[in-house]
């Protein structure tokens, strides 16, 4: 969340009353895939976008989990570009749910 | 696990090629019911007992689930009767599930 407030706010916090748009971190599977909560599978159900590192990893348990939801890639080398597009999709009104290969994204990135 | 192991063996591992039964510790959401794992859940719908904390408070998890399957209560005023029960049990080959009220048993137990 920091870095897309950063990068089209200079630091400000981008959440208003008026900002209907919402990011979720969701932590998923370090490697068994049942070991996801159900109220990760419900968020990134009903995300209108999932950001990850690596969509090709992330589809595996989407697939898992029956969630057809697009995707976009988002990781440490277009995170630059990626972050101001993202953060205007989230101002526009759109939940997106962010995700790594496995673990809490920016807080526990086993993957 | 160290408690039954402790009670009825003298501190030796019961665990033996012979034992079919199996003990699960399974962590249960410290406030929001859908804050468990996929398979946690399965694990106690699988389980043919499920040792509580308190059942009562266990049993508003398992009927949120949908999952019937008897209870009985293990805490620090009954352990030293019960440990040897539930270890007799599980020497008689059943599949215990462990829970406290909330947090991962033996491990972190905020409840």
């Amino acid at each position: 969340m920091f870095l897309l407030c950063d990068s089209v706010s200079n630091g400000r916090p981008l959440y208003t009353q008026d900002m209907p748009g919402a990011l979720y971190l969701v932590a998923t599977p370090i490697g068994n895939l049942e070991d996801i909560t159900y109220r990760a599978v419900r968020t990134l159900s009903e995300a209108d976008l999932i950001a990850c590192e690596d969509t090709r990893q992330t589809r595996k348990l989407l697939d898992h989990y029956g969630i057809h939801k697009p995707t976009v890639s988002y990781h440490e080398h277009n995170e630059a570009e990626r972050a101001e597009e993202l953060a205007a999709r989230l101002l526009g009104g759109l939940t997106i749910a962010l995700v790594t290969d496995a673990g809490m994204p920016l807080v526990s990135d086993p993957g």
